[in-house]
């Protein structure tokens, strides 16, 4: 399993990451406008919302950045988990809206990133983690141990 | 947009639908021991839990119950909403374990169950919403206005 280069670190989003969280996700798609206030509200929510499973209260979001050497986000991606009946009640993961800065890229922190929010997840107990990609990241995803399950359907106004 | 047959109604799952969303969901997959009070538990959370969109407190589940003219459950179906940063901080519903009784498939039901939750996951402002399914019932999807989007991927220990 591979490690993060030295200097490098990796923690939960906090409101403070503004910039450098909405700079990172340009490269994964439309980000649009957004405040400081509103990107704030939001980590505070995904900070503050919680699952209660099997008499543990856990996060239900669980945002991550790595930080380069000077402290700089340099990736980031969320696993949030979904309560279900199915399955005796069981979690799943939802991996979601992963991007590695452009200079950064091929230095193994995708697989990093998505091993860490994959353990997480199982460590919370999810039964499976799943997520959505293109067909040109299927290659990317398998290297980080994961299988084709389905076909993902989108609904636009 | 076919309505529901005479009698037909649908609103969100409670706590007292135990029995039969249990049943219910056996067609789509494991189910598993699940025993009333934890049924109970999960329907109260995903009936408790918001999110605080655009200053409205919104449910983030919206799980939901199709009831013949005899009040019995015969089919389910639920979408959840997530909060994101990207799309100027946009919400996306996730539609999840989708089940029509055996006895009841064919007469349109699963697809009006689609509809509306599709329907209701705009009305809360989602940009997008989607869902995973098997190959085989991509024409099924297809019929309630999504369309292929991308590979699903899962990882389970
Ligand atoms: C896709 C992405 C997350 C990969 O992260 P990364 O840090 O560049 O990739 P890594 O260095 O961790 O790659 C790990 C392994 O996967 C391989 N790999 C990376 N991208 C790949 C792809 N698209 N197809 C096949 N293999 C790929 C690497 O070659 C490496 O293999 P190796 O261990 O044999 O050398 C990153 O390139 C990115 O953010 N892209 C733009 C946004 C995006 O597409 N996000 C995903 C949305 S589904
Ligand atoms: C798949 C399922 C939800 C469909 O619900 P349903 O009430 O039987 O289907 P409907 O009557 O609403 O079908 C609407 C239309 O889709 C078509 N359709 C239904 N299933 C289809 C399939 N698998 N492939 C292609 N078309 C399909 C119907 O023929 C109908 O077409 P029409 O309007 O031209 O007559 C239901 O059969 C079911 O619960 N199956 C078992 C569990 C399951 O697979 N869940 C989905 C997990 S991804």
């Amino acid at each position: 399993m591979p490690s993060l280069p030295p200097g490098y670190s990796i923690r939960r989003t906090q409101p403070r990451d503004f910039e450098n969280v909405v700079d990172t996700l340009r490269i994964l798609t439309t980000v649009g406008d957004i405040s400081r206030e509103q990107f704030e509200d939001i980590v505070t929510y995904w900070n503050s919302t919680t699952i209660n499973f099997h008499g543990k209260q856990i996060h239900a979001y669980h945002p991550r950045v790595i930080l380069d050497g000077s402290g700089r986000v340099i990736a980031t991606g969320t696993v949030f988990l979904e309560r279900k009946i199915i399955h005796e009640g069981g979690l799943v993961g939802h991996v979601e809206d992963i991007a590695v800065a452009k200079d950064q890229q091929g230095k193994q922190l995708g697989l990093i990133l998505i091993q860490h929010l994959t353990a997480l997840a199982h460590e919370h107990g999810c039964y499976k983690v799943i997520l959505d990609c293109d067909e040109k990241n299927v290659g990317f995803y398998e290297k980080c141990g994961y299988r084709r399950a389905g076909v993902e359907m989108d609904h636009r106004l």
